[in-house]
Parts: structure tokens; C-alpha cells; sequence
């Protein structure tokens, strides 16, 4: 009788493989690192796939599982599972899927990690009473996931859920994509650093002990709740931003439900959060208020984990 | 045995009913003015039915008729068929399903106007072939419509769409809505007729006849196929901030087609459609370009007839 799920979260620098119970307890987890830029794809897959060796003899053998997730970066099509040409990674045109599942000998469900992370929060996460949710992680990047009706929407080929990639300022930073002003450009983690350093690089600034010469969004976040003034007005800009970015998607999807997650949203929550609700709920239709929830994760680091398990478990009831 | 569908259009100015087979062929047409600045929603209400049971009458009775639709302008709730707040109509919180089914003793299902309009083209346009589609129209205002998945995105209670109140430049036009640089307020009808009538009101322009004093984006796009500079300067500046908008929502969804309607998008086809097109393949991801169409509606002013007849022929199929 299948009892766990194997769930495997591929990231840019680490790969987390998660043995856990049907009912969402983690049993046993593994972490490695993920050395992309050393090591072909190939053998990354290998690694991936031992860990998932150790972690089915662990359980007691392929019967006790009931299935097996990944999560990996995008853009990857869905349900093909081909990585096609990851900026995290440095991948292009990998058949995932097709690979882990020839090492395994098992079918493997792979999806993009945003995706999965939409799952999880819907599974068991603050979601989890809400059919129509929203997931957007800010991060390095800004990626999102779609619950539409209870399930992914994945569109055409897997690439739905780019919020990242959606223009909010057309006046404002280049993204590496080329466009000017996408969310990514304007809000994540990279961003904060960058604008950051254009403001270091200007005259009269005061930040504290920048000994690196490279200041991170936790440093701005720290400086900002000391009271720094552009460390604040960074991060004014960034409310500003993420709020309008936010607005747009509550009107495009009138969701129950925005849940943010990534490092550096759980980072810099206590000095974002309630000015985004704040702002977000001025922005909105009455229709689309009405109800709204904007809510931080609360499955930190292990979403992609209890992703990839709600994905094994929807497989199962479908 | 039911052999037919009505279908109920309801605008802002005038009111379209139509009897139509099953396989999409219009059969009688009835059109009304609205009249809601000067006739309570009850009164019109009523003409609605007066002309549907005309419709009944001509088609042998009610049960020839598989199904009864109607589409209203937003925001209206879905499944309920309220209308809220209706800038379009001046209505608020109009019950139109419960007035329509009391007067008709039929289910009616009722549904936006955009909304509709997409599952129309889904059903009987150039989008049949694609369960991916977004439908955007282009009109006095801005709206839209998602067909995910081959089913009518709604969201939580229908305001799933809502295209024109994504900003796109947060520096632009304010919208009647209270933020600025929403699509609406930069790419609609009404924002071309107001940059026409900025540059208007400037020094040393040329346009051709102004006796009312009000310019029309139909004559914009005249003054600009003719060559004239200011007006070709606003339909660059609309075909910027409109392929912004598309390209956003290509990544956001990662639909197969994109389906342009709408009275100002159909009657300036022919000097923004290649451009648009153009653009918005520049701006997007290879995963997300890849098969996309851009095409403008071929159903015309039916289009929402046709909306209303796919919503009755899924109904029956479900």
C-alpha cells in the first residue's frame, strides 16, 4: 500500500529531494548542491535521481511510493517537462522528465517550481479553502503560479504564470529579458540590489559598513527599517511596483486569494506587507476587494516540496 | 425537439436579440436603444423580454428553444448575473438574471459582455481551433475575456478579465477608475479622442475640419492614413502601450491566440494590426511566441450573439 511521496525541488544553486506522508508530514529531506555551472545536465540528473534512490530504500521500496514530483525552473513546457532555456540553470532544451523518469523507472510528474509552489500553498498552505489563488514569488527573479478553478493553469505549452515578465513601468529598469520596466526588473531581489548600487554610487550616502562594495536586499531591508532614507525610498519604490503589478493580476484573475512567497518578500514582509494590502485594496474594483486575502506564505523553504506532493496527490484523485 | 438559441446584447446604447440555430446561423435579428439615462432598469428590462418573446413567437414557441442567453456589460457577478456598478449603464446592483428569468419563466444564462464575446469566437471565430485564447476588445473602453482550458475563466464571482484596469504606465493618462495608466486610459477609444483633443488644444496643428470640436478615433486614424504627423503619433503611442498590454498578458497566460474585437480595434485594423503584431512577437518569450496568432474578430457586431449561443450549446453539452 503506497504510503509517501518523493518530491524533488531543483533550484539554481541547491536541489532539495523530500521523502513525506500522503497527508503532507516530511519525513526525511536531502540537500545538494546543484553546480550547474560545472556539471553537465546529465549528471545534475543523476544526482537527483540517486537521492530519490536513497530516499525510495528509505520508505521501503518503489511500493511504498505513491508518486514522484519535480519542481524545476521555467521556462519549462508542461506536461513534456523540457527545460528550455533556463536563465537559472543554464540549460536549454533538456528533457527533465523524460530523463528522470528513464533513470527512476517510474513516472514522474514535473512542472515548473512557481507552478508547483501555487499547488502547495493550495494543498496546504493558507490557500488551501481557496480555489482561485494567485502565488508570486519575489526572489532573484519574479515568477508566479495560477490556481484556476482548483487546479494549475499552465496555458499552451506550461508557460503561463511569467508575472515576472509583465511590463509595469515602460520608463523603467532593462530586464535581462530586454524589455524595459518588467516586474523583475523593478522588484526583485536583484533589482533592490541593483538600485541599491546606483544610489551607493551617488554622492553623500551613508550606508553602514558596505565593506563588499555589493549591498543585498537584506541589507536594504536592514538599513531601511533603521531609518535610511534611500534604503526606505528603495523600498517605497518597490511597494509602489509590487502593488501595481499585484492590482493588474487581481483584475485579470479576480482570485480569493494572493499569496507571495520567495526569500526575499519572507525577508522584507514586516516592512512590505501591510503597505502592499493597503495599496493593492485602493487599486481594486469593489468586485474584485471584496474578500481579497494578500497573504505570505507560511511553507517557507519547503513549498516546492509540498508542491510537488499536492501535484502526486491531484494525479491520484483525478 | 429544440432546434434554436436567443441570445441577448445588452450595450450601453442599444440592445441586440437574436434567433439563432444551434449550428450558428442568425436567423431574426431585433434591435432597441438601451436607454438607461432616461428608463429605469425594470423598464428595460422589460423591452429586453418583449423582444425575446417575439423572438419565441417566431420560432413556434418555447419548446423549440434549447436556451436563452444574455450578455450584459461588467462588472457583473458570475454565476449570479448581477450587475454592480455599471459605469456603461449607470446601473447598480441590478439583478438581471433573476428580472430576465422571472419575465421569460426560463433559465437564462447571463454572463459579460467580454466574456461572452470570447467563448463566441471560440465557438464560431477564428479561435475554434484553440482551448488557449484571450480576447481583448478595443472599444470606447477597454475589456477582456479568457477561455482557459476551452471553458470561460471567471475567477471568484466573474471579474476574471478585467484587462483595461492593467496599468501599463504608471506615469500616464489617469483612469475614470482613480489609477493612472491603466490600458483603458491609454489605448481606448476614449483615451485616442482624448490625446486627440490634448494635441488639439496645442499650437499650429493641422487637422483637417474640426466643426464639433470633438475628435473621434475613427478620424484619428483617417488624419493618420493620410499622414498627418500628430495623429500618427497617437496610434504609435496606442500601438506601444497595446502591445505592452498583449505582450504581458502572452506571458501571464501563454494562450495560442489573442483575438482583438471591439469598434476602434476593428475599424483601425489596417494601420495598427501589423505593428501590433510585430511588437508583441518582439517582446515575448520563444516558448510563448511560438504558434501565437494576433487576429482581429470576424464576427463583427454579432459577436456577442455568437457568445451567447456557445454559452447555450455548452450548457447543454456539460
Amino acid at each position: 500500500m503506497p504510503e509517501f511521496g518523493i518530491g524533488i525541488d531543483l533550484g539554481g544553486s541547491k536541489i532539495l529531494t523530500g521523502l513525506m506522508t500522503l497527508d503532507g508530514e516530511i519525513l526525511s529531506r536531502r540537500l545538494i548542491p546543484t553546480e550547474a555551472g560545472t556539471q553537465a545536465p546529465a549528471v545534475i540528473i543523476d544526482k537527483m535521481a540517486d537521492s530519490v534512490m536513497e530516499l525510495m530504500a528509505e520508505a521501503g521500496g518503489a511500493r511504498k511510493i505513491m508518486g514522484f514530483s519535480c519542481a524545476a525552473p521555467g521556462p519549462i513546457t508542461y506536461p513534456h517537462g523540457v527545460i528550455m532555456d533556463s536563465p537559472n540553470l543554464g540549460w536549454q532544451q533538456v528533457r527533465l522528465k523524460h530523463e528522470l523518469e528513464k533513470r527512476l523507472g517510474q513516472k514522474v510528474i514535473v512542472g515548473k517550481d512557481t507552478d508547483l509552489a501555487a499547488l502547495g500553498e493550495y494543498y496546504f498552505g493558507q490557500g488551501c479553502q481557496y480555489d482561485h489563488l494567485i502565488y508570486i514569488t519575489v526572489s532573484t527573479g519574479i515568477g508566479g503560479g495560477i490556481i484556476a478553478d482548483g487546479t494549475i493553469y499552465h496555458g499552451t505549452r506550461g508557460g503561463a504564470g511569467e508575472f515576472g515578465h509583465m511590463v509595469v513601468n515602460p520608463n523603467g529598469y532593462y530586464c535581462f529579458c530586454g524589455r524595459q520596466g518588467c516586474l523583475e526588473a523593478q522588484a526583485s531581489g536583484t533589482a533592490i540590489a541593483k538600485m541599491a548600487a546606483l544610489t551607493m554610487s551617488g554622492a553623500g550616502n551613508d550606508w553602514a559598513n558596505q565593506s563588499s562594495g555589493v549591498i543585498t536586499a537584506h541589507e536594504v531591508g536592514m538599513a531601511a527599517r533603521a531609518g535610511q532614507k534611500e534604503a526606505g525610498r528603495i523600498i517605497a519604490s518597490v511597494i509602489t511596483d509590487l502593488s501595481n503589478g499585484i492590482a493588474n493580476l487581481v483584475h485579470i484573475f479576480n482570485p480569493q486569494i494572493v499569496v507571495l512567497g520567495g526569500g526575499v518578500m519572507q525577508g522584507l514582509q514586516d516592512i512590505m506587507l501591510k503597505s502592499l494590502r493597503e495599496r493593492v485594496m485602493e487599486e481594486v474594483f469593489p468586485l474584485h476587494g471584496a474578500g481579497l486575502q494578500i497573504e505570505v506564505t507560511s511553507l517557507g523553504s519547503d513549498i516546492g516540496l509540498y508542491g510537488c506532493l499536492a501535484a502526486i496527490l491531484q494525479e491520484r484523485d483525478k
